[in-house]
């Protein structure tokens, strides 16, 4: 990658069926929003062609042969396959259509990377059924990009709303089974990898709430023992390390202290714990980030809405921060 | 107890080392709140010299020598009781002495109650640690005021914020125990209680949604199984019974539809499901309601806040939310 050339940012339209499309041509339609960077947009013209009609906007295209070809910021580079062969699939549907069509400007994505023509990858939403239905094996998105991309080491959703950013230990497995999961190396990992995400966001000495795993974190051992005897040393044993890890707070109230301002990030035990807070708090206008992978990978918090595709109701101010995100990370990483 | 005289709710001024004593007195001082219901304030004189000294106000007492002397709406009769010896406990401090003064008042308002003299009992805010070194060897004073009582069926505690309810099924228990604790069972108690009290505070048909105990509720049976197999029967039974109770939903956005005033309640699986929540929502502010006592037991979210007792900055909202809730209860179940 060159110094002088500006911050590439690859930005996939979502899946076909939803509300992805619009989302992308209204994002990338505004010249403010598209100056941080350049733009390569991954897209299948018929997917582009409804994103277009659906916004009532033509965007202003430099069609490219390849990924690294020249741009400067606030171009849009398009780099075109033709997955879908011409026709459109149908909104608020997931089809296997859509599904192949997404996982291609993935895949496309990947490639970019690898040839050092993106330094991010920003995608609008695409719908997990029809990933599958369209080739998806993994458990989701990121799992593939971790396979594809050939990455070892942890990686981890982020869930950010505003300037508060959250990370879990466990993710998506029944409640009964969280407490055999939390443990010091997995409690570890997950401040470690929001700590170095959250650096390479700008932040120079990030502030990160641990939370407990029990009511009233335990209350002194009176109602479970894995804060005094888990996570209170996996805290210290961090701390020592040089990390501003803090905890373990009582799982209700940390996120009141958090929105007030006193934490970068809340790293919680396990799924609802977050997730019941982050929604409240208007999550729903948030990004979720891949942590871990060679790139910042950002999208919206907001799903494919197949109830109001195609109608022009969706709001894009999570692609929009997404956007922001994956520019300002990749702007502070090359 | 007459159909004509007023409704009567014995009113504790809570610990005298936090914010109680002031909070009652300003509550009793303003004679649009207490023209709803006769008050039989149970109050030690140097518990009710702080508070009035605190507040800056004397309240119109009527001094009482029993419980059950007459009383009109807007009253506020002084039943005294002498536990402190003239000596002022300590303010911001749990002190044996505070706290015995507490169970005393407590034991009062049984007293009350049992003599048909109150109808409800609202208390400002206990201390815990205060009513331990008194003589509290419950596990709250929810379980106290049961054994006090003679009440063998189910209680639970309530929170409430605006007009929405919570119960849950689970409460003080570690995480790593709450998955074995969900049983049909259990989920009927805690659904039935909350309805009874709904249909009793005026909720003529109340809807009731029930939180799921696994992430996505779930996802139909890949992460976890209680919501097939335990949760969605019980529902089903409920509603045989004629209980509009609805679920399980997703415990991450549940009390989004509630906030938006799809139910009246929503019962929760364990604690910090329904409490991260309900203090996201403003519940510091709101109501804690003793369900299953013979009379209604209401009290505000907040606590005996040591920090500012004293200095005239507690707020009153919780302690006339709980003031109105137990008038308007005791009103109805006459």
């Amino acid at each position: 990658m060159s110094l002088t050339r500006p911050v590439r940012v690859a930005v996939l339209p979502g899946d076909a069926g939803g509300v992805g499309p619009e989302m992308a041509v209204r994002l990338l339609a505004d010249p403010a929003a598209r100056a941080s960077a350049a733009v390569l947009l991954i897209a299948d013209p018929v997917v582009l062609a409804a994103g277009q009609r659906q916004a009532g906007v033509a965007l202003p295209l430099v069609p490219l042969e390849r990924p690294d070809a020249p741009l400067a910021a606030g171009q849009i580079g398009w780099w075109r396959h033709d997955t879908l062969g011409g026709i459109e699939p149908p909104l608020g549907e997931a089809t296997e259509a859509s599904g192949r069509c997404a996982m291609q400007s993935l895949e496309l994505a990947c490639q970019a990377v690898q040839q050092g023509a993106a330094d991010a990858i920003v995608f609008a939403p695409f719908n997990k059924h029809a990933l599958r239905l369209g080739g998806l094996a993994q458990e989701d998105e990121l799992r593939w990009l971790q396979d594809r991309l050939g990455v070892r080491d942890f990686v981890c959703e982020f869930n950010i709303t505003g300037s508060l950013w959250t990370s879990r230990v466990t993710s998506h497995v029944p409640l009964r089974d969280v407490a055999a999961l939390i443990n010091p190396g997995a409690i570890g990992d997950a401040v470690r990898i929001i700590d170095a995400a959250l650096r390479r966001a700008g932040v120079a000495a990030p502030r990160i709430a641990v939370s407990g795993l029990n009511p009233h974190a335990g209350d002194g051992g009176s109602i479970g023992r894995e804060e005094i005897e888990i996570i209170e040393p996996a805290v210290q044993a961090l701390r020592r390390d040089g990390l501003d890890a803090r905890g373990p707070f009582s799982p209700d109230t940390v996120f009141i202290a958090a929105r007030r301002g006193d934490f970068d990030a809340v790293v919680s035990m396990y799924h609802d714990q977050g997730q019941i807070a982050m929604k409240l708090m208007g999550f729903e206008r948030g990004v979720t980030l891949h942590g871990g992978l060679p790139v910042p990978v950002a999208t919206p918090a907001s799903g494919s809405a197949y109830d109001i595709a195609g109608r022009g109701l969706a709001r894009i101010d999570g692609l929009r921060a997404a956007w922001d995100l994956a520019v300002r990370m990749a702007g502070t990483s090359r």
